[in-house]
């Protein structure tokens, strides 16, 4: 019963996330959505700027949020319960994807997590700023977004950015088991569960949509005062020598040939979403 | 000044614990109140629904919330400090009842926590969901609430569930010797600190009742369509084979000899009321 | 670029505080203000109660607080990045003015933080309750606001109560860096961010305005009726015998000649503003 979204843009992955949300959300059987990726170095990579879907698109939406914000807001309030394995690099819009997740559970050696908007002078849109210190308190939420440099996953763990690093080869029997766990519980009260928490843990929608329109703000405007390589290297971080916004980053189109900021020589990478449904174990999609 | 009370079903502890707790309340003396387990391998195991106050009983209690709830908002509201120290088994409602206390410190060998309610389709009904969050997390109160799992005590510290974990040969004079330094302070100081962290910490009232009301709604109906091995796994946990319900578990009830399921063997958990007031050494009751 | 605010009473340093963040606050080019401890044992020990601006000097402030919130509220919500560096004891005023700047980084052997305000009946009056549990959470807070006693780096780490421990070889360097990172990155989107995580990690104004009024009135009466060594034991801490806060100390001043209560015996403890704009290498004056 795995399923797997995959889309070359991140526009595609939006709308493809938005269709397979609503059918997620009306299966009865659905209790478990498990998000990793399929490339392996990559959890979710970076959010489309050019192909995104324009913000008039927001009034299509069910939360009546922004495509992104709804995204996020129905994995984090819908009723399944959802886990993301970051196996690789979550950053940007990889990051904010995974804080709406449910809970996170990191690869020890592969993941990388963080919030590199800052480095282009950006405010992230996908209300990191107001999740992240639901996980990892006020100090060190600020200190992700405002440094924007990268986490690994015991550091994330002693944040609380994760729910815990796990050993790369263990990682996937221990999401499998927790999976099929709670896929063996009853809907009903999972679902009031995650409500519940919700209700003093998730940041009010007009807040989230303030990030958004913050975000369309900071990437009209040119990117501040200060040039120095500490803002490329913030963005592509110190395991990467290779920007991983490809043709859409902000800084090929307003600062072309700047040193250190080179189109990705990987392919892009894809998402996959993957549902566990009771009494099925989770199935790993080639 | 040790007190102690006990009561072998959770009615009478619920009873008990009404009527100590105005004592307590009104005690110019009492400073610091210390909750233990008076049974070595439990801290408090089970709320009985068999025997519990009937939800009429709501109308007489102090806070005008249920009685269980009622019990817990007083601890976590009252004019002492509330120490935790949890030697045994808390799960359920012995997790609630350390949830509620002001602080919760765990012996690294003995101690297992969790909220298994959702192993048997139940939702925790004394707001666990709304309390643990504020101690974990986000992430983690998921995690703990929706997986049911048990949590030992390295494990609940590293995810703030407790606020320390001590070596169990250290615990008694750790614990006592906290006690007995709040003890020596002002105890309107004590008070003022204690609302004020509980102004930016407590849950409200209003969202308190629904857990309640969603613990009896999920009881009274059929428990889920799954129904696996990993239902009854998740109630009696890796550390036991027998549930910690007893004669009143919903799970006896509705499904009598199912496998992994059998009353418990020995003696009902007893509940331990500990106060210390100024210049007073905690004494430990035999 | 540096600069230096110093003062041998901490009323002072408060005036000095104000008007060094109006300075700041006008800044366009300040992105970062380090605030470490010109004495190398002290971050900022103590609040001068005595000297201390009066509570009408409260019309005069830009927030409206009290003069001693009014600087901690400018800290935590002005239109830069505030970092404490915490190489020595930070207690009460110390450690409130470190919980104010928006991250907190500790010398592994040499930092010590609490809130001791508690041993000699007094309540922290600068909000350290409201902001404690955003970072530790409940149960972590009310233990430091309860016990008033030290944690060191490390624990303090596990807590929350800083970000990182940091060996002491290393903090200067690890700071610095982040400094000048954040000092290259976009100053309106910095600020923005900021903003933003504070919208959900803030204590409202009227609530810390509270906590000032409690410390006056704790203050005022008398000091509780339980009188035991560890009163004093919980203000002088471990790692010293010498009370902190001088001649303007209320034990001193109530309570002459009690035992384990001296003046301290070393110069009074300064307090260094250490701003770095963009593209500025952060000073360490002498």
């Amino acid at each position: 019963m795995g399923r797997q979204v995959s889309g070359t843009r991140s526009s595609e992955v939006t709308v493809n996330a938005q269709q397979r949300l609503g059918a997620l959300e009306q299966d009865p059987e659905v209790r478990v959505v498990v998000f990793n990726s399929a490339v392996p170095d990559f959890f979710l990579a970076h959010y489309d700027i050019a192909a995104a879907p324009s913000r008039s698109a927001t009034s299509t939406a069910p939360t009546g949020l922004s495509a992104w914000l709804d995204v996020l807001a129905r994995i984090a309030e819908g009723p399944f319960v959802s886990i993301a394995k970051i196996r690789g690099r979550a950053r940007g819009a990889g990051s904010e994807f995974a804080l709406a997740c449910d809970m996170r559970f990191a690869s020890r050696e592969h993941a990388v997590l963080s919030q590199p908007e800052i480095g282009l002078g950006l405010v992230a849109g996908g209300a990191p700023t107001h999740r992240l210190p639901f996980l990892t308190g006020r100090g060190r939420a600020l200190e992700i977004m405002l440094t924007g440099q990268d986490y690994d996953a015991d550091l994330a763990e002693r944040y609380g950015y994760v729910n815990r690093s796990v050993p790369d080869a263990a990682l996937d029997g221990f999401v499998a088991d927790m999976a099929v766990r709670i896929a063996s519980f009853d809907k009903a009260a999972l679902t009031e569960v995650k409500a519940f928490v919700g209700e003093v843990s998730l940041p009010a929608h007009d807040l989230q949509a303030c990030t958004s329109r913050a975000f369309w703000a900071s990437a009209a405007r040119p990117a501040g005062s200060g040039s120095t390589p500490h803002r490329n290297r913030a963005w592509a971080g110190p395991a990467t020598s290779r920007c991983t916004w490809g043709s859409t980053c902000p800084v090929s189109t307003t600062r072309p040939g700047r040193d250190g900021h080179r189109p990705p020589t990987t392919s892009t990478p894809r998402h996959r979403f993957h549902r566990t449904a009771a009494h099925q174990h989770p199935k790993e999609l080639p």
